[in-house]
């Protein structure tokens, strides 16, 4: 009997917790007992699940209860030539999917977009938000609140960063509604996504503003934030990274290339990602912008739900005598190359092919060069789609490729 | 010099492309070619990144240009019962993610609903959608086209339903923007996700639509899907599967479980997903539904663009004199237990935890089962966190858990 | 003293309530009362208030507490040329604003429409709604009573027909959200705008479904409708008339008639109306359809309250070769020729400039006209707007006409 | 033959255009010719039209091609009190409606608050907003001219207040999407609604960027304003004024007054104002803020379009153990008492039953005061309402009151 099978049998006598089992053991025997319990209460395999290649007690950060991994196809994309503020230079975009095709369509886009001389990107702004909401006496009070929250940043700011090392208070606005107040503070989070760090640090300014005023913390997030929800103010006012990609594809490049025109590209992206979506109540304006962002984040040790504010971008094309000017803005791209799921070694290797693992020289470097790339990628997988949309070859593309 | 080796040179040599090593080589020595290129290149080192599990050449339909594989800490949360219309007994969730906390979360909220004797789960709607936009050639051959729409989905069913064994159409809805005619066609794709299927049948649908009106297709999709991005139509219509789970948990339930009271709980629920969600122009009207999805979804080899869609969720709670009623219902979660990664082996064993591998009996059903089992999923996450952001805890549980 | 005099000051004595005069005297002189009793209350003149023309007592049905009228400016725009399907013929289209500039900019538009030798229109689609929001006992209840309602449009329509000698119950859809059912109910109320008939209607088939399922009514409106609040919903699926116009401008009537080329104009209408709208995370996208709307529905004796859904309107423009294509749609426009304030004075003799006052011959068809000319009026507008927005004169245009 | 058949008479032979009669005539024999015209023509009589009670010349700043006046049943709800920052004291609320059993819904509304000691009301932010959009080479120029923007508020400030004796530029903030540039500028306009004067002022602050800058001017509105659109920036930033009024009902008012309970209002208001509104994609979470807004704003002179933005609001309530809160908050109320409609007789009498025509002491207060107001008559009318609902008496209030 294996210390696995061991921990396991305690575990279905009651003596021990499922998930207190690293309390007992090391994290890769508490891994295999669970293993072993689910492969025997179910009669199932969990053979490749246990196939893993990081270090067990090092994902603790990361999750609990560990069986192993999901494995997901990672492919790359490129070269991709990126002219931005932060990223410079050609890079191979690491992606992982099971989607069919998705690899391929980035990777013709890139092909267009290094035949046109490469891709502009830039970092718009960035800004990780948490926004706590506070119970007040009434509307008055509420007004109040928000008044002195407005006038009291520099002490907001003292406070929230007594949490954090890297992390800075730019703004902290108040919302009203009726007797809530919301206060969205929004961090400079330099190479970390930040959200945690923004949690924790709002939560020692909302102790201040507890303290200084009659204000009542509700819940360290209102959804103002707002996270892992798509919501106007993200698209509007940004989270995270807002960051742009754009290129002019002269007209050789788009036939030879995608096989298609300006005109008809312009057509595609009005009718489908401006009007379309218009008519559709959506607050995104792209083709597949969450595919290329879903794969990205997930082959780089991102937080895949926030795939749902990746989603807020919106292309833009126009037609012109010599060719076809496009551009995607991600207004809410929440991006980081420390903490989170960075550190583990499949995706420290995928940064690394970026030349982005770990912090940035300045701090916050490698972070815009990170949201740069995807903007860029991001930029490419839509140039594809929309020129085999107006090619009508998605469905056969798919047909091919996908299943 | 290995085979892989020789690969890369002749690939630096230009003599092969980058994309094209299968068609020289097996699939595992292309994707060793492709790490020994990019290791010189790039000088990083890709060993974990090359230790994957599932048979190359099989994911060759999940993705191109393959290095290796994302391994993403895969953990399970329960057991978690769930009383269903398809699903039905405990199960083990299967979480993949590399945020800390999530897991143990879900697991707090399973066990609230354990002591509570279980969640109630029901699929309100399935169908998959898909929606081209035709151009004519003004608004009255707009409404011709759209009227004639409406009197032919037998015919655009027989035409649709050639390219599928199992799809069904079920509706085909016209939307006219000027001389834009979108029309939303969905499906009943049973135990598959479906998103191919509707594509290639509503290729051959729109090919009748262009014989028999004057209406030219400009792409296969016009948004009004909507795949993939934030949307009304999805929030509202539904895409994929309608789900909702709930749960009436007992005062001293609350108590011992979650540390909070139904009151709390009401509030939080009220300032946060609903007022908070309102002011922010929000789609989505919950704590963190997308945490959940997004990690079942990586763990089951489901579409994580798709994590979008499922964030459209609404939570919702009633205070009531002896506990807490809760619900969460999310309108467009799509899923499906055959065909897009569900093959993949971690991905198949991690639906074999669930006992939903494959095509159900009947058809549909495992499909059913599986969005089912997500609700029953979201509403723990939803539950655990709305009782620790009650209890104030939210900061401090990612300082111990998270990074 | 006059009876108005006596009138008031039995008011100030307690003897009477403010609301209650007309109980003890005609019409005029309960309102010839309150005014009487404000001026002198509030030492002010309310001279031109009480110069009205309607008779005060067939207002009964349109306001309580009547002191008098406000009186709007009326101004015409046209001769406006419509081929549409009801409405056919050119017309003076009455518009009550105080804006100045608005008639002057419809009339622009009008003579642009003119020279190209007038717009088309057509009704999409025709329905008022009524949601109303029933309380289940859980999902599982919610799923059966949604069911229940899908299977039961034929005696629904039994139900809520027996109140009206018009109407049509035409579709009753759910939705399920947690333990509460939205039953959204779409009618044909031919001629009338509909909202009370709808009302009414909804209440005798939300007894049935109160009757045969365990559902209990919570509220006749669950904003689902949704009335009087911008919404998906309507913006996607419409509300009241779903109308569109278009026309195509010679490149010669563009530079006659707006001083602008059709590129000047597709580049506004990208830029502002599609992407600006779509960065505002708006539910219009169009230059100032609102304004033509709310005019019209001033001077016509329509809902002003409904100019909310009436903005749900989407330009679409593009520059061909010779000239500019541009439509106007606008889903969700609830519109009326009998009822509401269509029989007071003023408003009918401004539908009779229009030739729609009362019923149509066939039912519907006066709606459906008043609608179409609308829609027209609406494209006239956007034309004169994004035209002077093109060639930058929309300030100075203000300058010299507003203030 | 009267001057005004002669002039109809000459604009019949082509000698005159209809828009240009007040050259050649005063302005009401202006407005009789043209209702001559229409009269022959059409063979309508618009006897009640020519009725109005206003100088026709001084109309010529709010309307152009004059032929009367729309008149609009105009009645009082109140008195109702109103504790408020600008506004104080009990006021008559002014309600111009053609609905039937609006003004006794707000007037019963009043009645509960009156009960109840009065609402407290304040204005938590004002500025009127413009957002011209700029065309640029590509996103790296559009990250200067962004940059620029933010650097150089004073410099704009001093550009835009050059137009305006009142008005003063409070903010400047960028937004881009890909090649364009939007601008939001936000101006306090005092006790203007302050559009035009933000149009105005606008215009030079371009002029500024233009020769400052690369970028090119597209539209001085680039509907990031957003006017007349529904649209999340309104509802999250705020437009106008942003007030809110609220109100603590004992159970003893709610009971005599509403015939209600907390409970039942609480209930109402979650399902329909918050889960129905969000499950519509709606931007508004109240019942019917946009009557109450709608018939005021006709009433005092304001502008009608822009009901819409006054739809934002958000109503919320809570049930304690001897009462209801109940709260509505509009974040984009544009009202003002000087300009617009506000200095025509019927509307300047009715604004002077508030106490409130003309500029205010300090300015800005009077616009202040307005906004308060509505807020309280809107808070008036959601008590109604909801209390209505609650007792299920909708249907049958409009039964008897309306048609």
């Amino acid at each position: 009997m294996t210390d696995a099978e061991t921990l396991a049998e305690r575990v279905k006598a009651g003596d021990l917790r499922l998930y207190a089992l690293e309390d007992h053991a090391d994290a890769d025997t508490a891994a295999a007992a669970r293993r072993h319990l689910l492969a025997e209460e179910l009669d199932v395999d969990l053979e490749t699940v246990g196939d893993y290649s990081f270090p067990a007690d090092s994902a603790e950060s990361n999750v609990e209860n560990l069986i192993g991994a999901a494995q997901i196809p990672l492919g790359v994309a490129g070269p991709l030539p990126v002219d931005g503020e932060a990223a410079d230079g050609s890079v191979y975009l690491p992606l992982a999917t099971t989607e069919g095709a998705l690899v391929a369509s980035v990777n013709r886009g890139a092909g267009a977009i290094r035949a046109a001389g490469g891709a502009s990107t830039t970092v718009l702004e960035r800004g990780m938000t948490r926004a706590p909401v506070f119970e007040v006496g009434d509307i008055h009070e509420a007004a109040a609140v928000a008044d002195w929250v407005r006038a009291s940043l520099d002490r907001l700011a003292t406070a929230a960063e007594t949490t954090t090392n890297h992390g800075e208070l730019r703004e902290a606005t108040p919302y009203v509604v009726g007797d809530s107040v919301f206060v969205r503070f929004v961090y400079d989070t330099k190479d970390a996504m930040g959200m945690n760090m923004a949690t924790i640090a709002t939560r020692e300014a909302a102790d201040v503003i507890e303290s200084e005023t009659p204000a009542s913390l509700v819940a360290v997030s209102g959804n103002l934030c707002t996270d892992k929800k798509p919501a106007g103010i993200n698209a509007i006012e940004g989270r995270g990274r807002s960051v742009a990609a754009d290129v002019f594809l002269p007209t050789e490049v788009l036939e030879d290339r995608l096989g298609t025109t300006a005109g008809a590209v312009a057509e595609v992206n009005t009718r489908k990602n401006l009007i379309g979506s218009a008519r559709a109540a959506s607050l995104g304006f792209n083709a597949h912008a969450a595919n290329v962002v879903g794969a990205a984040f997930l082959a780089l040790g991102q937080d895949v739900a926030q795939v749902v504010e990746g989603a807020h971008a919106i292309t833009s094309v126009e037609a012109r005598k010599d060719g076809l000017y496009a551009s995607v803005t991600l207004p809410a791209l929440a991006v980081g190359t420390v903490g989170g799921g960075t550190g583990l070694p499949t995706q420290s290797e995928a940064l690394e092919i970026l030349g982005l693992a770990g912090g940035g020289n300045p701090p916050g470097s490698n972070g815009d060069a990170l949201a740069e790339v995807l903007a860029a990628g991001a930029l490419a997988g839509e140039l594809s789609l929309l020129g085999a949309l107006a090619g009508r070859h998605l469905a056969s593309a798919h047909a091919e490729h996908g299943r």
